[in-house]
């Protein structure tokens, strides 16, 4: 297939040249980790990929068991880092209540009843940094999570020389379904060029395990949310638009108010990397 | 000063442009930042302007003092977070020997030796990401700590809707004299067009406090590695060469050895920012 020689050899000639040892990928059981990791280890050879597994009281019960399978499945080395501690040190699971005393369906009701009853639209005040004070808790209450994420994989990083590759795909960076300076920081970003449709295709033909590519997808920081959930869209109508604004086709068979949501989602996430910087 | 009002003016506009109710500013008892929350409060006032202290176990002991001075000056509202004991849970200190035991001054001096015996240019190894074990043990060591700042500082102004203002100035960002993801990430950038000598004339026009404008600049990273050690140059050289590079002037009074430090810097920085996104 010639799009995957062509990010193995993306992936290659970036670590080469800039005199990487290796790479080191965040693994999170999900499909774009997946997929990131066995491009990275088809164009450097197992032992020069390092995983790093970092669930958090909040992660599903699978998140762990799945992510070992995606890291045993390619054959890496991986470590475990329970995120858990540190953010209770930083005093992140203060701002919720202590989620350990209920059963996680209750969590996850809980949660996504929370969002809905503070927030018309939880994923567009999200982009924009707006809403109640409850919303604005949520978002410091996620985003940490992927920061941390990140900053640990350079501190693995750097030790070995190793490249931070990064995950993110091109749905998530156009409708702004990231965290700034989190999952959106990386030496290498080989898939975000990607709509996550697209991440689907390439995980089939790269045969991964059949559980990781069927589960919902989630960001997995908070109980019961999933992306779909977040995004208020299903990906496939989702993706299907966004590829059509981008090539200027046709919108007359799609239905005006999923078109709308899309555009609303697409003007807001322009918010969400701002950097404004006097010059 | 016409420059002081343009830059206020500049946060100010941001701030409202981006519907912001207020500014997070790490105070790390250094210039730029110093300059960087006096500035902010001329725009928003005094009481939308969140100072944070996060100093660790290698913060010199006059750290939280001069930042609390810097805050008190100011007369904002800040909050301190020591970063030792989520450091330490992380493992970084474990890279290193445990610090308490020895007195600062041969911390100090065992640092530097360290540095100087396992790299010929510390500096250039560190734009390159390069050097044996032992140093790049070192950058993880030392960049998780801007980094962790960043990701509080988020942390805190996610929850209130502040931006977070950056404190990097045009120096550090052209000879790559910060950390990726770290202390150059934020939603504004006040002072990035500024050199560091340009800071120091905006201190006096602002009055800073005297001890501030006096002091060694230091990272305040690592025990005894100030600015000027690790870039090995003054500042007074390193912006009257990077100016005369930038304004296309003769660099015939300028010491050879020093214009090709420059040089060489300024090549090394360019891997500093490296994104490698697959297309």
């Amino acid at each position: 297939m010639v799009e995957i020689d062509e990010i193995v050899e993306f992936i290659r000639e970036k670590i080469y040249k800039y005199h990487y040892k290796g790479a080191v990928i965040g693994i999170s059981g999900g499909i774009d980790s997946a997929v990131t990791a066995k491009l990275t280890v088809l164009a450097l050879g197992q032992e020069k990929v390092l995983g790093l597994l970092m669930p958090d009281r909040d992660s599903s019960k699978n998140t762990l068991k799945e992510s070992k399978l995606v890291a045993n499945s390619l054959g890496i080395g991986y470590k475990v880092m329970k995120l858990t501690w540190v953010l209770r040190f930083i005093g992140v699971y203060r701002l919720f209540p202590p989620a350990w005393l209920f059963p996680r369906k209750f969590q996850e009701k809980w949660t996504r009843k929370t969002m809905s009853a503070v927030s018309e639209d939880p994923f567009i005040d999200d982009l924009h940094n707006a809403g109640p004070e409850k919303m604005r808790k949520g978002f410091a209450y996620y985003r940490i999570k992927h920061r941390l994420r990140m900053i640990l994989e350079y501190f693995y990083a750097e030790r070995l020389r190793y490249a931070v590759v990064g995950c993110t795909n091109k749905t998530e960076l156009v409708s702004g379904f990231f965290v700034k300076y989190g999952d959106d920081s990386s030496d290498i970003a080989p898939i975000a060029h990607l709509y996550k449709t697209q991440v689907y295709e390439l995980a089939h033909a790269l045969d991964i395990p059949e559980v990781i590519i069927h589960k919902s997808p989630s960001p997995d920081l908070m109980p019961g949310v999933t992306d779909e959930f977040a995004l208020d869209m299903k990906y496939t109508d989702l993706d299907r638009i966004l590829l059509k604004l981008e090539q200027n086709e046709s919108l007359g068979n799609e239905d005006p108010k999923l078109v709308e949501r899309v555009k609303k989602i697409t003007n807001a996430a322009g918010y969400r990397s701002i950097k404004s910087v006097h010059l």
